[in-house]
């Protein structure tokens, strides 16, 4: 039996992971089984589940996988840019653009999952929950500076906003995905404008 | 053996039905198995499976009988008003009542379903498609005929205007279901009425 490295150990957990978080794009967190993801990675169940312990561990791991990947997809590229209306603006592009293109076979994780399990109780609701609440406080809070910094109207309520966003970007996954509808990218930035009260939001120089 | 009347047949069918759809509410489209139906209602599987033919053909049953329940619940209490705003508030406060108390265990099926299916190509998928699109373009028509009665602004379009009002919905279940947001109705109440551009959509007497 060949001796495995910390990193060759860690470079198979992070495979088996980010595969989990693909599948479970197109097949929900239902679709991550063990049998499911070593017949894929050509290794034994125990090979699989040696790694994590439980099937409910694995899922734990793969949604903070796909955590990862929007966070680094949406949110560490812009980061660093002074606070305010213009990195709000290239934040939501982001977003948009990675809900056009997600880097998921299946479509947005996140989208797909919460609606999935939102009605079963544990961990793995329970980590979704709060993933899905720091994203909207992150939103809330940058909203807040871009009214801080003038650029958005000072009567306009960061919660409502960050409300309107995100039904902004689950109406284009449905209308995306389900529909195929030509117009939607459109239909989403205008209703992100709209959400931040300033119908002007994404044309130049606001960008 | 006994003999069934075609009554007790099309009783037994719509039992089925049914269940298929509480279950897939919870448990998705894919926990609808002949195995999990049978046991649950104390049937053979080839007595559930008889009446379909198929697992797909049941499914297809499913979510006809889940968009008979939504139409029902929305649409059917308020067809024989007058058109126009009046219709549209009533119409837009049942949708909002059947996502906060949904006649089905596991939530909206709808919603969740069409996030479960949207990349899965095949009849069920056209089905939920299809359906999405005549309540999208019905949402449409009562909106462009609450502008012609001269109630919402003149320059409003329909078209983002629904595609706003689906995703306050969504952003509703979201925030209701995953997140347990207290402030969600009165969030998407007041994302409904800014889909209309009309922010006293349904303060009285517009109701």
């Amino acid at each position: 039996m060949p001796r495995h490295s910390a990193a060759e150990a860690r470079q198979t957990r992070q495979a088996i992971v980010r595969l989990a978080a693909d599948v479970a794009s197109a097949e929900g967190l239902a679709g991550i089984t063990i049998g499911n993801l070593a017949d894929r990675l050509a290794m034994s169940k125990a090979g699989v589940i040696g790694q994590f312990g439980s099937k409910e561990a694995l899922q734990l791991a793969a949604v903070d996988n796909a955590v990862e990947r929007f966070t680094a997809a949406i949110w560490t590229p812009v980061a660093d840019r002074p606070p305010g209306a213009e990195r709000l603006a290239a934040l939501l592009t982001r977003w948009l653009d990675y809900l056009v293109d997600p880097p998921f076979p299946g479509g947005c994780f996140l989208s797909a999952a919460a609606f999935e399990i939102d009605d079963r109780p544990g961990p793995v609701r329970d980590q979704l929950s709060q993933a899905t609440l720091r994203w909207h406080l992150l939103l809330e809070r940058e909203i807040r500076l871009a009214i801080e910094d003038g650029n958005l109207p000072a009567e306009l309520d960061p919660v409502a906003a960050r409300f309107q966003l995100v039904g902004a970007t689950l109406a284009l996954v449905q209308s995306l995905r389900l529909k195929g509808e030509a117009d939607a990218v459109r239909l989403c930035r205008a209703a992100m404008a709209a959400a931040l009260g300033s119908p002007d939001f994404f044309a130049p120089p606001a960008r």
